[in-house]
């Protein structure tokens, strides 16, 4: 019996779109106004979702609480009210589009959840933009 | 063409989670509040998904009025306003966790649905805590 | 500058609506599904509105951090995950109506608010059922 | 690193049920309220889903302002503040269901859309009732 | 104790807005897409809103069950599945605009609610265009 | 017949709290991790509502398409993927907390609306902290 259980998380951050490698045109060509060098932020909302057995002993697949414990370490502590670029080591050469949140956030939690559950995850950038991976 | 169509639904219920094999210290430190004795409660929201080929005489893969039909016969009548543990004979005897709840929806849809048809059912217990079940 | 400030929270609780100077037929009649000897139970979601002057040393009217030990106070701790019959003083003797329940909630909460601010609460039983009180 | 990324729009349509081939009392029985004679209408949400690799470059799947446009010209501007059976030409002679519908925008779409990126639209015909399909 | 109760419901129609003072060209350029003489459509979301004191033998303030049956009576059976200009007399000579549909079902609720009971209707025609009407 | 009409847009921003009459301490203890140096952000969901007469001849209150632009004219052009603190006149020497934003916008939108009009505006920072100013 393989049940995926879903928990969601909120933060907030600021952060801007920017290709080092390319010159000011470019950038503004590309990222548009998510280009600002002064940056611009979001309410991203995140949708963690683990697939795994059900243990008899508990009817859980695992248990919300450890789950809620782990994405606030790896998620809410390090990017909640930060500056994506400025505040976080993950983002410092990292162009922090959702894609590349994702796909960091995938990979932290990835190291803290028992190899035999499967992890997707989802971030929501704004209610009408929004990505998802799941390895 | 095989199309996906969904349906949605709702009951509020009261349940309690609870091992009878453990001691109640063990209860208490697994399920925490959810192991209250005199229950709490949840307005449980239900996404059933049907994925098969669409008729091409109607249009629609499953009639929504028979899928409505349906959930109303399988889940909403026998758990509805209901105690899960005390009101129901499927959890009487199983903890009714959102895990297993989603379980044994799936079981009691997948006997009154086509075989042809593949079935998916997602339980929300609270906007931020929620399961899935495919077979 | 009068300003209104709004903050959500959520709890999760088991009740039944009756009333012990009617006979069972009676509240069965008026109470219907809602009066299971059993229980059941909601999701209730909660939005607390405080109407007053802006700071302008803070540029806030209350510090939603102050606004949200309050409620987590006067609401969370004492309702979430309860038997609201059962677990609580406040509905011992008093029918767990929505209507009831917000009146509660904004009587706990106007003692701990300033006088100079205007109070209103507004409590989903269901996202199709709602109430509000504002003293 | 294959990432899904999502985009959200809406459309405001009228439409009618109908299978030309039947009389009009199976109509009826099959279609119901749908099967007005003088339309009734719907707010379509729709949700399209593109899966393909980050271009390491601009650390993005798909430029999202690019898949808005997209959507705009295949979607919105045919469909938008129409009336599906009698305005379009892809509803002219194809029951305009939910089903047929979201198989038409996946067409549309699938055209405009890189050949290595996976492809799959959701259409909300109401919060309760949708659809998906991924070809 | 004045409380208010809050009650939802929904119902699809098809609508046109027209002017049959003005001539073609007037009508379309003040009412746009909406003007389209094949009729276009749209999810209704209603919320009544009644206001009056708490009953103190029922703790409610009006049957929920009675206030659902007077909405189904008087908006969802006479407008649901309906062309607004073309099924209904109640805009066969007004123009079905959010503003004049709210005050329309303003008017038959408050008929058969209780004088001494304030009522408010609020009418989303989309999650981004809605109206209220208190009287 | 006075009707309100309500109208949504949004718009991402990043800001910071600060007050600099005080110092670091201080800012720290009163904003805690809003008043990061480096700034963090929100996407901002807007609720503008304008009460008036119906138009007999229009049957609107007012234009939504003149409302929209309005809108984009007066708030998500100047504040859309902006720094509040550092892009705008209007932050430049006032603190960008939610209450002063909406009062902002109010004042903005004021001065482009009829004076027989009612203005208020609700702004959502978060789904779950919101504030509302009518003048």
């Amino acid at each position: 019996m393989k049940v995926s259980v879903f928990r969601t998380a909120h933060f907030n951050a600021a952060h801007r779109l920017h290709n080092p490698a390319w010159d000011e045109l470019k950038n503004k060509q590309v990222f548009g106004a998510c280009n600002n060098p002064n940056y611009h932020g979001h309410n991203y909302e995140l949708e963690v979702k683990v697939n795994g057995l059900i243990d008899p002993e508990t009817g859980y697949v695992i248990d919300m609480k450890e789950l809620k414990t782990l994405i606030e370490q790896e998620v809410i502590e390090p990017f909640d009210h930060k500056n994506l670029n400025l505040d976080t080591t993950e983002f410092a050469h990292l162009n922090p589009t959702a894609e590349n949140i994702v796909v960091v956030i995938w990979q932290k939690l990835r190291r803290r959840i028992k190899p035999d559950f499967d992890l997707q995850v989802r971030l929501y950038e704004t209610p009408r933009n929004y990505v998802e991976f799941a390895g």
